[in-house]
């Protein structure tokens, strides 16, 4: 029997919105509540991130770790294993389904890939175990190349062949766990897949290197028979001065380049997405235009800040704005939201922990609800709808069916005085549809 | 007797949060309604910014005006009364109390200062009769000493002595419109007041003139007995590459080094506290903590966007804190909330106008509510109370009474174990806070 | 006869590097001396912009123009003839062999498109005129299809069909036009192809507009034996929130999305790189891996400024790194460099548009001698070249070769010990490399 | 007798210009050539960070150490005092004559305060050993307060008075050290001073407390008898979300808030400008109008990047710049250019912390020699001489000795008609001074 690790927590209960103060306790995440024809649990599926939960110490780069954690003194292989048991009794009563780990998260680094694969072997037959007796799914697993000083100038985009070599190793354990552990997805972040330096950088050679290895990755997860969905993850910079997966639209620029659109998805970040100059909300809209919406990271950053501060998301705007591009999408299919967010450097005590994520469920649950009120009463589908109506029927729906040229158009439009064509435009009513969205927001939720 | 300018639109009514949708209605903003001890129009001192409302056209600097306004077609001084016939009839159907203008807003600039003050003499007539039949008061008014080329490299801190000489007899025309209109304050915003480049620029020169033009408007306003608050505007950049007035902190020691805290306070906008690397709340804070917290700017902007969008206020987040500040200070005394803000170049119409105007009013009446809530309930400040405590009592309280110096402190810690000091801290619940924060804002509206 | 539009300006000499003061003459580009290869003309092919340098008033957000021209006080059709007349004299003083212009920067728009093309028409017949007695060339045209406020949502990806049927006639006239003069390129920027909110915005449905519309481009192209390059420019935002052009890998990734890459190449801007959160260097770079690179906007913008400075280029590190990139793809083929910049609001007489291009066109003269001195050297082409050998043989060929698999990746590495992995790496010794650029910079140029 | 630590490293030479090669030898820095009426050596007053150089192992927040150094595999105090030896042999092959520490760089922390002064007071007696036979001198020392845990959420300015206790007895050993050293600058750089969220901070009640702070430090030096410099260091954020000494303007509001500004100067950096939305020379004037400039941390960052890179300063235009208003302040006195900077997480190898501190050096250096022929030449002087000489006489002169009144200027321009005022105004000419800047940039230095 194992040792309680959180004992004054008890289930997290859902407890409505009567009271004000925060506390141990949903507001609004009720996971069997169905709404939008299906369960809330179902449609935002979601993860605990092992590293940030289990493994991060809340250091900065000007300071140490303040995590104040149950497992505190213990090292190596004792204390991953204490995580493990830490862990799942944390996924019980937090009420989550799904988790998600780097490689390198869950069991120390031996002097060899073999030692390596070993420590992780022991931990993911734990996962496995404790699988039987939960409902706890994995995400997403995927490998940490990035810490270690071989990764210093990438992994599969590395200069040197034998980084690249030991790239390919360690994915190739990702995927045989992915398969081990019933993963619903593989991830790729390629934090070090970037440059310091165009002065020292062949990028079309390092880029020609990494698109090889994701074909190389997709014919081994093929020839083990491991059908999780493969994702890209990206990020414009940090740790690297430029990383080649700047944002959606640069990775799938990559993919297409490459080949890679047929068999990988993306796996999209609100931080990241902030930093390379986007909204979240544009991120997503990106990837569901190009079919290529795999899976999200759920947490936040600050746009006066230019690191990745991985915030628990808190912003009801953002959440709210993110599920309904889900919403629209149908749903994440085989994706989820992980928390990709640790609690502030203050927050260092365990309590924080379980304060961080009912934060951040609490707040994408009430996105949902949102969300759904928003789609249901048809409140920008229907001033979409009409604003584009002029493609609906005449020259627009000719334009839109290719039927015309630039000398039909010309033709059209040669003679006509420019109050005419004034005319044809009409207000986008940015505030009064800012306005709606305040209101929806307050009204649907309390 | 005169035209109707917006035969459309009736007196706007509160209704309340019945509706989802918006519409020509508050659902928040009541004006006579009591809270925290005052009526909300008191508390919130809208004010119409005559410059957006009344004389942005919509262009930005790719493309040309896109605004429909009842006045098209008019020009000079026609345009000019028309335009305030219709800005009060504007300002009776919004409901609002305050307005505030630029001089070369409210008329057409002549060849000589002596045909620009005639023109603007004829306006302000017509302001004062109006002000005889209405409750409508001016909140401020300003000179606009950054459109005329004259300005092309400032006013004040103009490198040439006769625009030095023409910004102080336009700020004199300026102050004796302050005292006919009544304005409450008057503001100076010093939009060409920087540099464009240090290589031929004398900043040190430019600011001891900008200085010594302080002091002659303070000088001048005594000299005639206008008794309204004088207000110093920041903004960090834009048009310049660099101005003068950065932020508020800038604008302290700017204040402070020539000796103007004593009769300068700050009027602060949303949009330039991002633009200069802070929150709005920050920017306030400041300006409260040092007791120079004079009038607001109720706008925003978009921190993915380097420039000044002056945006109309919707975010919930940004209208609670600031207001939170605005209640903690007791209201903004002489100052307001003006709304320093156009609608989207593609919202065009007049409705938009009205729109516009509605969800501004609505998201700072909201703030409101909820800012006076949190404090009611003490939500912070207990929580802030209590993390400072430990300066109530003990060697903390000696600390603050000014009895200990670097010896006794030496003596007090120097044998304390780490684990001492590091017990000596507590969580700073960030997680917990917002959660509430999301509470409070969504519970106290609906 | 004309009349003379720069009396006191004489054809600007080489003056080389004797004098330290600046003044009319060229420090560095030399125009028919010969380097890497070619004469410098050919290396840079230097283009005048037609609207910054005679239709730019200096007027920015917050002011009215201040520019002092010699056409001033003139108007209409008047104004457009006396502009080409000045144009052809600045062109020939300054010695440039290339400018470019937009449809509505030569002439003015009448009431409909029919009465526009007239005035158009008039223009470039003047233009074919001096093009018999003159070398100078067009590096391209383009339709400004932003300023007009029936573009307020968009040209080809506005929501209103007649709109995108007027820009379909306004860019037929626009090859037209660019096969009866000559244009070497014909170039889209669409600065209004993008989105102010996604709440009202069906960014899918836009985007197959925008790609419909490049292929009727191109279609049309063909039919009238236009055999010019067409280019898409990328920026990121402005005035747009958001612009679907937003950097090159976003430009690339929409080309194959919609077939687009086999017709269309980047035409890349310096100041549109700094504002997407990346380098001059690095956008070219992309391009030039992709095959994708066609030309190239000279100017500058000042990376703690947010919105689109259009200064004229003075900085060496980034005319050294472009032309490095330039050099390396042996030079620009049909492009060329053509300056998007105009003088500082400030800097308003007609001596300024002299200096202006002398500053910007020795910048890039300057930094072709430096990056040619670079590449005959092979300062760091050596050290890549040394940096990435480990995939010229061995393992690293093999992979590169394609033969092999995580499997045969994992046998390689499985047993290697972590200091046999970091013994792999070596130093990318940015510092060296950035103390040698500079003694390049420095003992290239004196 | 010690170990050889740099045993491939001879002492640094001054080579000259000749060769474009980087390599172990300086091309501008000839420490005893005279220059501007100094030696070089006595301008530039170079300085190495111990932290960076001794202690720094090049990790990153996705990252482990990298750097290789000769004193891998200690620990302890043994690691302490083999990195002074390694320290002033590194010290004595480069050629400079100053160096930097934290107290907590030079020695290990131990359980109490006690403990640990004791181990930091072994080190400095071998501080004092070498000065003795050394002409090292210490620049300023400094006290990390930001790593410990303790100090999560600030040192003077924390919420808990213990925390405070322990600040002012680390500082007060850190006053004793730099007696005992003979520093002639003792800095505070407030890394955690600031805050996370306004929700939990009382920003009044800890600027209070951090203006006591600086009362007590001023007081138990003049008690001890310390005569060096105080300076205070301004960061705008990282590692707190916001910090209190924003930037130069914002340190000085503080320090006049708090009547600190006669006994404190500032301490600036290049990086923490660029973060605050500053260029480096901004940050300078400022300091230098105010007459508060102190020392000069030398590195730089880059502003593409929103986090604090140190990198080693290598730009041209940023270190002529900084040294134009150096020699403008006749030199920085007490102050001098501390470089605040790491070698690249992948310049990893002892040979680049010679390399780093070349370039740095010599860009610095570099920058010496353009700033002084610029003054020399007085390109910029009498540019700005001429541009403000409206000032020198008549009515401008009459301005600046206060003689004039709102009322007498609006009697001078009253009548003045448009174009007069306008023709007062004259050229920037930013272009042409960009232009003289290159020239003297390039041709000064080869």
């Amino acid at each position: 029997m194992t040792k309680t690790y959180f004992p004054d927590v008890t289930q997290i209960p859902y407890v409505g919105t009567k009271d004000l103060k925060s506390g141990f306790g949903f507001h609004y995440y009720n996971a069997d509540e169905e709404i939008g024809g299906k369960k809330m649990r179902d449609w935002l599926r979601f993860s605990v991130a092992y590293w940030h939960t289990f493994g991060q110490k809340l250091d900065d780069i000007f300071g140490d770790g303040t995590a104040i954690r149950p497992w505190d003194g213990l090292t190596g292989m004792d204390l991953a294993k204490a995580r493990v048991d830490a862990a799942f009794e944390f996924y019980d009563k937090l009420g989550v389904d799904f988790f998600c780990f780097h490689d390198r998260d869950i069991a120390p680094e031996g002097d060899t890939l073999r030692e390596t694969n070993k420590n992780i072997e022991t931990i993911t037959d734990m996962f496995v175990d404790y699988q039987k007796t939960s409902h706890m799914k994995v995400l997403w697993n995927t490998a940490n190349m990035f810490t270690n000083p071989r990764f210093v100038a990438g992994a599969a985009s590395s200069p040197f062949a034998d980084v690249f070599a030991f790239a390919a190793a360690q994915v190739k354990e990702g995927l045989d766990t992915a398969k081990k552990v019933g993963a619903e997805n593989y991830v790729f972040w390629g934090g070090r897949e970037g440059y310091e330096s165009l002065l020292n950088t062949d990028m079309k050679r390092e880029q020609d290197h990494l698109g090889e290895f994701f074909h190389m990755a997709a014919d081994y997860a093929k020839e083990i028979g491991y059908t999780g969905q493969l994702l890209l993850e990206p990020k414009p910079k940090e740790p690297m001065m430029h990383q080649y997966d700047f944002d959606a639209a640069t990775t799938i620029a990559f993919m297409k380049e490459y080949g890679l659109d047929g068999t990988y998805k993306l796996n999209l970040e609100a931080n990241h997405a902030n930093l390379a100059g986007h909204t979240y909300q544009h991120e997503i809209r990106v990837a569901r235009s190009a079919g290529l919406l795999g899976s999200l990271d759920a947490n936040q950053g600050d746009k006066l800040i230019g690191w990745d501060l991985d915030q628990f998301p808190t912003n009801l705007y953002d959440t709210t704005l993110a599920m309904y591009e889900v919403v629209a999408n149908g749903g994440l299919n085989h994706g989820g939201l992980n928390f990709d967010a640790k609690p502030r450097r203050s927050s260092f005590t365990p309590e924080d922990m379980f304060y961080a994520h009912i934060v951040g469920m609490d707040s994408f649950a009430a996105g949902l609800k949102v969300a759904v009120k928003l789609h249901e009463d048809r409140v920008f589908d229907d001033f979409i709808q009409d604003r584009y109506s002029s493609y609906d029927s005449g020259i627009g729906a000719s334009i839109e069916a290719g039927k015309e040229t630039f000398t039909s158009l010309n033709d059209y439009v040669i003679d006509k005085p420019q109050a005419a064509l004034r005319a044809a435009t009409k207000s986008g009513r940015w505030e009064e549809l800012e306005d709606t969205l305040n209101h929806y927001i307050i009204e649907t939720l309390h």
